[in-house]
């Protein structure tokens, strides 16, 4: 099951892509799709822990799921 | 002393924070200002393997020191 949080401060695609390195470095086998335009990242295959330590680390703002 | 390291893959003022954040994940008192155009980052207060640690778990790519 996948779930989608708010993340703020991603840009462009190379913001994008780093997010989703950051997450995959924490759990290799999860499935992102972000949608820049609309601060939405959707992951499957990793905590809301997880997803959070990695935006954290990469320097973009994790605001929790959407709503 | 500070050390130029060439990362291709940034595009935007978003890219060169994440770059940033991701190197001071692993080492804290790190010095690093970031030059997208030229994609060189500058870093002072961390190892070279550090550095590529974080490019790449950044999801951006590390080519070693610049020329």
């Amino acid at each position: 099951m996948s779930t989608t949080y708010r993340v703020t401060g991603m840009s462009c695609g190379g913001c994008a892509k780093s997010v989703e390195s950051a997450i995959k470095a924490l759990a290799a086998d999860a499935k992102i799709s972000i949608d820049v335009a609309q601060a939405a990242v959707t992951v499957d295959g990793a905590t809301e822990a997880q997803v959070k330590q990695a935006v954290d680390e990469a320097g973009f703002g994790f605001e929790g799921k959407a709503a």
